[in-house]
């Protein structure tokens, strides 16, 4: 059963299909539904909730506890302190991390802890470091995710573009997404890789806004320095990175604003 | 201890490990192990493996039985088969697929099974459509996924770089791979999105050479219907699209090479 529905999360399950799939009686079920329930909630991994009823059933929600999520950040904040990550022109190296499972899974796990309690229909990125972080959500939260392209591609139908202006280059740019990938009224989570001065977001934000979705939110894995103002206020970061030190070889990362917003104001 | 487990497929996880952190005793550990790992070997979801000794413990590798993956194929074959799909110049749209969490854990699952006795080091696709791909594959095998880019990055340091013939068009292009993203004599897994030409593919294998890695298989999502010869002829497909009528405007789609690859030398 935990299998069962950590594979399909946030989705009712009945109780007459676990009954029927393991061939038990419904006490017995709602037993070994209890001591998943407090497994989850032992280890601050997520909530499940039982619905009682005829239509009723068990719906698994995974998140991290408070302690859990600032573990998981430390844990980020030491794979990227390491100064050979530093590229020229002040770029930070992350590539393997967005290819590592485990990093992966630690980062879906904490962006959908921000939005669990919110409505949301679908998680947008941009290509191509942002697809691994909004796939992660998107299993996490059990929602699609949508990828929004820098240029055309044949093989997409019909698309709807803006410009945008990349902070960090001052230079004009044009993004799109696919007509039929999005749909009006959707509720919308942004996510990507690296935020400098926001363009790129913005870009998104201008996108959301041509199709007639809402935006719920935008969370970048990190959060580089920026001189001069930010295009975009209420990004949230998982990490900082800020003092890469050119010239020295040196960088330093620090948690971001995740812990801050998602826990500020609960009582966790 | 399932969930633990399935988070860190293909990881040996000791008894101790499990004993201290659950507060139980080993014999009881022994016992709710027997029971997962008899609930995944009758659902054809994966095996559970317990090595004895004081190295030992357990690890759980997920995968398909051939019944569960003719299931989740046949699954497939019933999305892509839909007229609605169909694009300009005989393509396919795909794109909502591949956003989809449980299309992607279908596919990383399947991709997985063929894989999961092999020596894998690194999974590797293409930006962007194949990314997802190989995300969920690298999920199910436990093992890092590198991308290959279309074009130079600034934010990604030194690259090697080989050129190849695109199928389709019959073009030349280029693509590259971060220097430090492969290290040599690396075994390494292809997967991609879809395949026609096998253009896109060859050069991957081009790429594996120049960085004296070791391919060990390559697997599509979809294989599309090619006019003359392809480009590379040992690519597992889930499934095929053919008959692609570009004026009647209908799609056939049928079930790829895969069940044949994996299970037909097997007795499953």
């Amino acid at each position: 059963m935990t299998r069962y529905m950590m594979e399909h999360p946030r989705t009712l399950v009945s109780l007459k299909f676990f009954g029927q799939r393991y061939d038990s009686a419904k006490s017995s079920i709602s037993e070994d539904l209890s001591i998943i329930r407090h497994a989850f909630h032992t280890w601050g991994m997520g909530r499940l909730e039982t619905i009682p009823g005829a239509s009723g059933g068990a719906v698994l929600t995974p998140f991290y506890s408070k302690e859990n999520a600032e573990a998981a950040i430390a844990d980020l904040v030491k794979e990227v302190s390491d100064d050979s990550r530093l590229l020229q022109g002040g770029y930070v190296y992350l590539s393997d991390l967005i290819g590592r499972p485990d990093i992966l899974r630690r980062v879906g796990r904490l962006i959908a802890t921000q939005y669990v309690d919110k409505d949301v229909d679908v998680i947008m990125t941009v290509e191509t470091k942002g697809i691994p972080i909004a796939q992660s959500v998107a299993m996490y939260l059990n929602k699609p995710f949508v990828i929004v392209r820098n240029s055309s591609h044949i093989t997409e139908g019909p698309t709807v573009s803006v410009n945008y202006v990349s902070g960090s280059v001052k230079r004009i740019k044009k993004m799109e997404l696919s007509r039929r990938t999005l749909s009006a009224g959707a509720n919308v989570v942004v996510v990507d890789d690296f935020m400098k001065g926001g363009g790129t977001l913005n870009g998104m934000k201008s996108l959301i806004k041509e199709f007639d979705a809402h935006l719920v939110g935008m969370t970048v894995f990190a959060e580089g320095e920026v001189s001069g103002e930010r295009l975009v206020d209420n990004c949230t970061s998982l990490i900082k990175v800020n003092a890469v030190d050119d010239r020295n070889k040196t960088i330093s990362a620090q948690a971001g604003s995740f812990i801050d917003t998602v826990f500020g104001n609960k009582e966790n």
